[in-house]
């Protein structure tokens, strides 16, 4: 679809092509009616298009670079700012994980402002804006039905702080998205390696799969070698925003030594990342030094793997965490490149047990007074949550949110609504994702079936994303979203029509249904082994469908 | 567990031992604290009783033979009453699919009644209350948690009506259990050949899998070849109560024509299962003749099979439902071998656009008027629900059910709350039915992967039967059911304090989360490949605490 603004703007989507409903009439002479066409909303990026040939080597196409370069707001560095980012370049010992090709970085020009904060404050509509408005409306216009999204209306979400758009100017490569509670809920979906597995190589191929799959961000969690090396190839390819724990870095920096972490190393690893190209940074700055003890209140203490190593610090120093201490720092670094911030849920429940206590809301509260920090600099951000909790106690996770961060987006693990299925987490923190996004959270965060036991492998990815895509459309569906039922329909129809084929291309994972069909059936047939032809319902739903017309007659 | 009011009343349930926790104190020396074993509800029958050897030639033992005995209530017929049975067990061809060995069935004395409603109205408490309210409360006593579960309280809510017990005197074998929202949630699973597929000897082996994984219930859809002998089979050997849909037989001895179903067929049909041992019909009587052509509004008509089986009926006789106008007589059967009702839901939505309609809606009237005349008989009943509901129209229909129908229980396929993801619907029916189980919904009829796609096989129906766990026991969580919350604590204790085999012993599927654990670890490791040992928050988390002890000193 083309922009109205921007005339030039081409937005990616899927456009899922139907066949015809072939019905008989009383006379037995059989009538036709097309079936229109429907869009998806597409996190594949170029990988899908048959148009555009991808090489990992050489990375994406810089859709954005253009859009950025006309706002004159930024200009090309010389070279890398980070000083781990300039040592790891010149190593030589790294030639042969490196990503090929130098890029120079953006940086903001002095004086210069250029987050899409900034400019929806400025009354400016950009092309990501009305890129993102386009797509979040997608069939609406052909199916003549409202929705309340324009590029106007993305505008003033994101002025309000209410939506998000992370697009770090060194990423030009991913598709603009938005995350507010008034637009389609997102998944975000994590890979990265560990200290004992995986290499560069397996989260490439993750992290197109899980885009593949319908993953809206991506987030590199690595904490195993090579980490700088392998962001860069994950960017490169990766056409959805991309966030990282900066953190994780920033240990292995110190040899795992959380003792040794200071701001200036901290610093560096924010502008290592941010120069290339990671578009949110999750920090975990509010933890603060007199919270911690309630953390010895619980069932399960620490979970987040950020969270624990920022308390060990101020625990050890008995000093308030640095994080919080450069709040306005880290502001002023990631506005220069429209990184956006996620706050970090450092106490997030590990158990059911533990959900909602005093740590957890404590917590929140820091959040929501950082939040406006990130805001007087037109900074976006946005607020992480939950982790276990039982289903009765989700509601109040959300309302509080709401209240205490003014309104900002929410990205929520799960919940997982209980602690006893280690193996099948996505499920019970999908459920918990569903009823949340409903309630108003922006962005799911997702599980996979190797929470808690492992790294999730490719199947293991795909499993947590297309939990997460079933959770964030059950939202969208209950949350009314304009034209979010046009795809359940259609499908539906299709099924009811033993339209297989249809109905499989309009699922969340075509090839997997396709799949189970085939195990018994030959395609095309009017039922499947689950009833075999004389108690298919819907088979003889149609007959009656025959009757009723012949009794009106 | 023993019984106190009969005392010799012994109640099966599995005992997980847990190892002890190990802790270092501030001096290096290491302190040993027990963990209290924790008791777990278990469906697998004698199955996974070391002490009982079972073979499936012989069946099961016949737990409740003495306890019907000595109620004094029934007689044992010479013979079986259905013409239908003497047939089949006359048939000399049949001899290689029978399950061998013959019982001759009881039915109530003449001017006896003996369900267990009955007994509940008449202020006695049978040993199946007893067996349930032990059940029901395993962990309360050792634990000192109040529960409102006792012999009387089962008593008190089977004679209301709000909750049911499903055991016919013909089927002994079953362990008791109960159904009813001030109780645990069950689920119900079914198996089942069609005539495109599985032979006996499958489907038994899918009945057993299914109670090993915690299938409180089973259906036999079965609508292929031999339905009475494989159904026998499986009663015989089932430790579940298990329920039908008997229009499904009748109908294939009218060869598939709708057209030929009439009273004299059904009720046969109705008194062979009833000798056989069936818990509990499924019985479309919801279905009005005045009501059928509100399904014409929808987007997918009927996709009940019963329900649209009678419905063509209807249609083609332009006669009422021969289920409504024969369910006191349906009724009179039922009662003489405590036979539960299931009122059948035939317009069930089959896609979210379809939810809540005028259609269903109009079918819950009906069953809010039957579920009554079944109870003047003493019947105990049961009302379906659901199907494919969006998250925001779930709460009306159980809100409105129990309004209907009287507070009978609700039992509810799913819902589906998106219609997007076939070969998922596992997930996208256990969001529903999580929410539905919390709002009052007492059992969850399980969905498979394959729904709408092809018959379950074993692996279908463990991934459906833990997904379905997930979801009744997330709704006893948030329903704050007395002890639900003793096996989340201990299994998030264990996960805390590194006692990997504790915790998967106390996993839903503990041979899936040590499959998964063991592709990248050995066994007692502090850490696991998710974050490797220097990432891993629950490892230093520990570290915190002995820093926060420290700095206490």
């Amino acid at each position: 679809m083309e922009g109205r603004i921007y005339k030039d703007l081409r937005v990616g989507m899927r456009q899922v092509e139907l066949t015809p409903t072939v019905s008989k009439a009383a006379d037995g002479s059989s009538r036709t009616e097309e079936n229109a066409p429907v869009l998806i909303y597409d996190t594949s990026g170029p990988y899908s298009d048959p148009a555009v040939e991808t090489n990992i080597l050489h990375g994406l196409p810089s859709l954005r670079t253009p859009w950025i370069e006309e706002r004159g707001d930024s200009r090309r560095l010389p070279g890398l700012s980070s000083e781990y980012g300039r040592q790891r370049a010149a190593d030589p010992a790294l030639a042969e994980v490196r990503f090929p090709g130098t890029r120079l970085p953006l940086i903001a020009k002095d004086g210069h402002q250029l987050t899409q904060m900034y400019y929806a404050r400025q009354g400016i509509i950009t092309r990501e804006m009305e890129y993102i408005a386009i797509r979040e409306r997608m069939n609406c216009e052909a199916l003549g039905i409202e929705s309340h999204i324009t590029p106007e209306f993305v505008r003033q979400e994101v002025a309000a702080g209410r939506a998000a758009i992370p697009a770090n100017i060194n990423h030009p490569e991913a598709e603009p998205m938005i995350i507010g509670r008034n637009f389609l809920v997102k998944i975000n979906t994590n890979i990265g390696n560990s200290s004992t597995s995986s290499g560069i190589d397996k989260e490439i191929e993750k992290a197109i799969w899980s885009c593949k799959w319908g993953g809206d961000t991506l987030m590199d969690l690595s904490t195993g070698i090579n980490i700088h090396e392998t962001r860069e190839w994950i960017i490169r390819n990766c056409p959805v925003p991309m966030g990282t724990v900066p953190i994780y870095q920033a240990l292995e920096k110190v040899k795992g030594q959380a003792m040794d972490l200071d701001w200036p190393i901290f610093r560096d690893t924010l502008i290592e990342q941010c120069e290339q190209g990671v578009d949110y940074f999750t920090i975990h700055c509010g933890i603060r030094l007199k919270n911690i003890p309630y953390s010895q209140e619980r069932l399960t203490g620490m979970v987040s793997r950020g969270g624990s190593i920022i308390s060990e610090w101020c625990m050890r120093h008995n000093e308030e965490n640095f994080l919080y201490r450069h709040f306005d720092d880290i502001c002023d670094i990631c506005a220069r490149y429209d990184v956006a911030l996620s706050l970090g849920d450092g106490l997030r429940p590990g158990s059911v047990n533990d959900a909602n206590d005093r740590a957890q809301f404590a917590e929140l509260d820091t959040m929501g007074e950082l939040v406006e920090h990130a805001w007087a600099k037109n900074v976006q951000a946005f607020i992480e949550g939950p982790g276990h909790v039982p289903m009765d106690k989700i509601r109040a996770n959300m309302d509080r949110q709401v209240e205490k961060c003014h309104e900002a987006p929410f990205y929520t693990l799960g919940p997982l609504v209980t602690d006893i299925a280690p193996g099948y987490d996505h499920i019970t923190s999908a459920i918990g994702a569903a009823m949340i996004g409903w309630y108003g959270t922006a962005m799911l965060c997702y599980v996979t079936p190797k929470e808690h036991l492992g790294l999730p492998d490719r199947d293991d990815v795909r499993a947590g994303v297309v939990a997460y895509k079933i959770a964030a459309h059950a939202a969208d569906l209950a949350k009314h979203h304009p034209g979010a039922q046009i795809r359940d329909n259609a499908l539906s129809k299709a099924r009811y029509e033993f339209r297989w084929k249809d109905q499989f291309n309009l699922s969340l994972d075509p090839e997997r249904a396709l799949e189970y069909y085939k195990q018994n059936h030959t395609v095309g047939g009017e039922f499947c082994t689950m009833c075999g032809p004389n108690f298919c319902a819907m088979r003889i739903s149609h007959r009656l469908t025959e009757a009723c017309n012949m009794m009106q007659k």
